[in-house]
């Protein structure tokens, strides 16, 4: 099984023709037979006292079933990571997104018209929008019945002794670093439709990254809604594209549950674009100061930061990304001794939600922006600086990652080939060069009790089978890399396999998509499944052909003997053999992996990832002084995958990190003013677009992962890490300034150079 | 595990709330997005050429987008078990219901508007409506490539020495019996939803008896209009009655398929009811000659049958009806010598299937009728002729079935019983009573290379279970029965069992729905898979609870020791346990049944099913001597069922079976002239109705079937065998006259005491 012929191949997306035909069925195309159609009431301040509430005229109105409001919610019931959020809010409002009532009707029309026809009195109250006002003493509070707007989330890493380190090292810098919010661009906006059966039974089609998840917080739902020990279904849609922004459960939808319980009829919900900005979960803005030291050689000696996070009103999986940023804080580089403490802090903004890397990339721009100076400082090369503290195979990191396979010299080193590194660097004009690098989770990562995924497969009589994964396929391309897995293993074209990925009723138990886990986790489940198929097909076609089945072996539908060339059967023939043999069977398999990696201890401590994943990114820009222009001339991007399984998609993950990376560098954000959004659209938010890629090169460093299924390591989120603080060591080297928050806009490095022309 | 909470219980179908409130989907429902209509133009002679086929004007018609004739399709193609129907017909038609073109349209509407521009001229020629006639030397040859209109099927079954068996007969009858075409009056009229993707592979919503088997007609079909090697897919509706109708695949879904290559959309065809008479299969419709033996003291000393059967214009199952016509002929009573000839023949009638029984209520009819003359003649009451012939268990029947539990004597001791039969025998008036056994089989048939069924279940973390199986159920209850023995094995209630049974991407193979096979078969190889899932478990338990698994049963979802009190824990704890434990997993299996019955040999000997499902009909009726109008006073249906699953729907069966029995034998038929239906509506057909029900007891005769799941045996047709002789027994005990031709109609025993009274 050592000469592949379908893993490793650059394997277009087995979904990509119905994508492409439109046959594709997103969570906007499914109808079901009597369906209403939902739409949600927002508060119109951030912060406000509902004083009244009428939704007679909208009850009268033809076409409408039902009008709720959080009286129609059963009592204390709250969602989220802190259980801080009624799906439907009464009392005050605490940010512009707060669903205060909606209704379903026949058609999003007349449910938009009975929304004008509600009537709301508020008395707007002064709100907090900034996290270091609201962590002040006597600031308002945002809970009452919280005591703090600090939420009670211990986020503090310490290893080693940071005072002891600092007083040995020869350079410390220290400076503090800031980031925006951005959003994930979902070309799908978020939806559902609910239905519930005649035994109160509920189906739920979603876009959501987490089936399994997402079941338990809808059964939790309907035993609140008094109906006990009920079945939940989740039927994911097509969906187009997640990036963490669909991995919790969110009040549309248990909105949609209340609306089908009241109407009795399928209730779909469906965010307008306008919707998908300014009422889902952006990706955590943050201040971190950070300081590092090393010794006259260089060699790192410490790293501290403090961060405060902005949590918004309500928390979701945002307030947990200091769990991950740990990971570059503590292991990214050789560091000895670490420092780390997180706040996050209630306000009146809008609350944040995971995101692609999950808080890496927002410590990592602190990281590696902070090593750079570090590395001016101590008057050594960056990308030299970088090699010297890069980490190693074998290295136990001191948050106690393992370190198995590691190619991140071997990253630097392309960079370093790539960029011309040493010529660049004696740049002329307003170019530069610059680099960052990263550390990723890369073989899952044990944030939830369970880590696994389980898989089914079944083979036909004619050798093509079906997969029931656990794992969702969000555009990123599981299926593809699964189909990949398993025609490898059974010697099977990639068209015989079809994979099933979308049904709780149907497919195993999985954590979600997140940590870039799903080919490492969900891949080896696959494999699992696979190997075993294999089995029972080499155990019996080995008395078919009077062979022992170690030398047997599967291409093309064919199973032939590795040993004599006369003993060879068409794979289809030999199935049917065993299927229509008294007492007979088609073969079938189910296996559940479950990494061997940790949950954290209390300390947060422990080796979350079975392999870790590493890159290093290098930039060439070229800034205009006149007009703060930054443009991108080169762009490298290399990242140790481990084996690559398909280096197509594989690549497809680099560039488009990249350019969210670009993107998150240089222009998005979103602009909050008091509370409210301002650029909620594709017009005014500024997302990369075609004609905005650079020339990037992805670079693949193959490292052989020993736990990978076939040697692969994750690469979803690797991408956008080190981007930002790439370019923005990329600036500094052109043009001499720094920018340090977030993104960097030609107006803030006009301000940087006019500030450094008024200082020399 | 022996005190059964589940099993054995009456418990209603777990499709019950879907089905009354309206929300299951049949084939009608289903919509698919983008989808058209398509209607099909039949040929308006049952014998004809075609001069002239013009769809020039129906194709201009707004709205059209595609019209078909058999030019469209792939040449040479033909369907069915002896592939001599094509879908589309061309040159000559060989019956009223041959498919000559088709329309698919925005409408069902327009396509019917369509049909009406299709201009054809037919030359009509004269047809054979007639087997005897088309028997002939010289008959006209309905398939002029066939060189006879005598099918080429063998059927002939020799045991044992006939001839000298009628040599040494004390007594012997002689008489011919016929039998009718009528059909299965399904709810649900037939229908399909062929649906290709990009890449051509076919999707087929259907509300087929056989999935897998359809799969493989279909995979053919791709292969003949050049689609290789493609993906077929068949997904069941909620299917509104089968009864064998649905166990081939028809020329309407070859035009759908075939309309939706020419159209690139999903083509939906509907059979309105007018289609669902005149142009599905029927029950074949039989003439018999039978010669009957016994000794003075009663014994059955041979049985001789030689048997015509209308085969209509092509061939589907009806024509295989004899194979199961064997086994009563062999084996209902223990008979020593058989000789058993068949023809199915050739005419311009149309063409038959299967229906529950599948011929054997046509044999049994001729045989229970000869043996009440037979009994009469050797002076001996019939029901006591009956039990001196009775099967035993451990008995080898002539064809070589191995009968291992049997309750025939218990079944007629019950009739004799609970119908006084003897004091109903000295009978007053013009009452009479009568008796009819059966056998059927009861543990699988393997009449397809094999007669398996696979299931997977997968469990989650509270307990619940989703049972992925081959069978379907067509209405009879398999998933409750399923569901049951799942829940059963496992201790959990039926509310937490999730049936999934309509979908081949899905569901394991299974030879699909025929021979009363889906209790016994497709439940073994649920409880297969339970048992596994049970074994995971307990030896899981064993460790938490610190108890050997052996001691360990599952009850209520609380898993406990049988010999210590104090160990227990609830299920949904010790799965999350499993799962949430380092390597942890879910719990998932997989089975395989496939049943030890044999197929036969070129003999037609061999032991076809695993066990054998005895009953025995026993009915009181009064003849009203003016009109020939017969009522059943009384009626006892006694089976024996090995242990019953679900006694509710067991007793269902037997009600559903009994009617369907009564309708068959005193007033259903298909009225066909020169080819031509003449009573195609439920107007005209005279179905029994809910008035007609008379009081029908069913009696279970609990016996102990070793292989069966639970101890039980197939139910779905015996309720229908031996109701018609029954029937005639009583009359004929009632007021001396034996109708000797189905169904016995108030005119036929009016002609026949006229006869009777010009006799004496």
């Amino acid at each position: 099984m050592d000469n592949f012929t379908i893993v490793g191949q650059k394997i277009p997306k087995i979904d990509a023709p119905v994508k492409a035909t439109g046959d594709a069925l997103y969570i906007q195309d499914i109808k079901v037979s009597g369906m209403l159609h939902g739409k949600i009431l927002y508060s119109k301040y951030p912060h406000a006292r509902i004083l009244k509430l009428d939704t007679s005229k909208a009850e009268t109105l033809p076409g409408v079933r039902a009008v709720v409001t959080a009286a129609d919610m059963p009592p204390n019931f709250r969602i989220g990571v802190m259980k801080d959020n009624p799906p439907l809010k009464s009392g005050k409002t605490k940010s512009i997104r707060d669903e205060i009532a909606a209704v379903a009707a026949i058609s999003t029309e007349v449910a938009e018209e009975a929304l004008s026809l509600i009537e709301v009195e508020y008395e707007e109250l002064p709100g907090i929008f900034d996290p270091i006002e609201a962590m002040q003493e006597g600031a308002t509070l945002i809970h009452e019945e919280v005591k703090s707007n600090i939420l009670k989330m211990p986020w503090k890493l310490v290893c080693g002794d940071v005072e002891t380190a600092k007083k040995d090292s020869a350079h410390i810098v220290e400076d503090t670093f800031s980031t925006q919010w951005v959003t994930h661009c979902c070309m799908g906006t978020s939806g559902c439709i609910a239905q519930l059966d005649a035994s109160n039974n509920l189906t739920l089609y979603s876009n959501t990254q987490i089936p399994s998840l997402a079941q338990n917080d809808f059964i939790e739902a309907l035993n609140a809604f008094g109906y006990k020990n009920r079945r939940v279904r989740i039927i994911q849609s097509v969906i187009g594209g997640g990036f963490g922004s669909k991995l919790d459960t969110y009040a549309y939808e248990y909105i949609a549950i209340l609306l089908a319980i009241k109407t009795r009829k399928p209730v779909k919900i469906i965010f307008s674009r306008e919707e998908e900005f300014f009422a889902t979960s952006p990706r955590q803005c943050t201040i971190t100061k950070i300081s590092q030291g090393c010794d006259k050689e260089g060699r790192l000696t410490f790293r501290e930061i403090e961060m405060i996070l902005d949590n918004g009103a309500y928390t979701s999986w945002g307030a947990t990304t200091p769990s991950v940023m740990m990971l570059p804080i503590s292991s990214l580089y050789k560091v000895p001794n670490i420092k780390y403490v997180a706040k996050c802090v209630y306000t009146n903004n809008t609350y944040c939600q995971a995101m692609r890397g999950y808080g890496n990339p927002q410590a990592t721009f602190a990281i590696e922006s902070s090593l750079d100076q570090l590395a001016e400082k101590a008057g050594i090369d960056p990308l030299e600086f970088r090699i010297r503290n890069s980490n190693e195979p074998g290295e136990i990191t001191p948050q106690r990652f393992k370190i198995t396979s590691c190619g991140m010299k071997e990253c630097i080193d392309e960079v370093a080939k790539r960029l011309a590194w040493k010529t660049k660097k004696e740049h002329k004009g307003n170019r530069g060069v610059g680099i960052a690098s990263l550390i990723h989770v890369g073989g899952g990562a044990r944030v939830y009790k369970s880590d696994g995924c389980g898989t089914i497969i079944k083979m036909d009589d004619f050798g093509k089978v079906d997969v029931f994964t656990g794992a969702s396929d969000i555009g990123q391309g599981s299926d593809t890399v699964i189909a990949q897995i398993v025609a490898e293993v059974l010697g099977i074209p990639i068209e015989d396999v079809n994979v099933v990925n979308n049904d709780t009723d149907i497919c195993p138990w999985d954590v979600g998509v997140h940590a870039s886990r799903t080919t490492f986790v969900a891949g080896n489940a696959a494999l699992g499944a696979a190997k075993k198929i294999r089995e029972q097909i080499l155990e019996a076609a080995g008395k078919l052909l009077e062979e022992e089945p170690s030398f047997l072996d599967i291409k093309n539908s064919i199973i032939y003997s590795t040993k004599d060339k006369e003993k060879s059967t068409p794979l289809g023939k030999a199935l049917r053999k065993i299927h229509y043999t008294l007492g007979g069977k088609m073969l079938m398999a189910e296996y559940f992996y479950d990494p061997a990696n940790e949950n954290f201890d209390r300390e947060f401590k422990g080796n979350l990832s079975v392999s870790y994943a590493y890159g290093a990114h290098g930039v060439e820009v070229e800034v205009d002084k006149e007009t703060g222009q930054v443009k991108i001339l080169n762009y490298i991007a290399a990242h140790d995958v481990g084996k690559p399984i398909n280096p197509l998609l594989l690549e497809g993950q680099i560039y488009g990190g990249g350019l969210q990376g670009i993107g998150y560098a240089l222009g998005e954000k979103m602009i909050y003013k008091n509370g409210r959004l301002m650029n909620g659209n594709f017009l005014d938010y500024k997302m990369p677009t075609v004609k905005d890629v650079p020339p990037v090169q992805a670079v693949i460093v193959e490292t052989d992962e020993k736990d990978g299924p076939f040697g692969a390591k994750g690469i979803g989120e690797p991408g956008l890490v080190p981007t930002a603080p790439a370019i923005a060591n990329a600036i500094y080297d052109a043009v001499g300034v720094r920018i340090k928050d977030l993104p960097i806009t030609p107006e803030k490095i006009l301000k940087a150079l006019k500030e450094k022309q008024g200082r020399t």
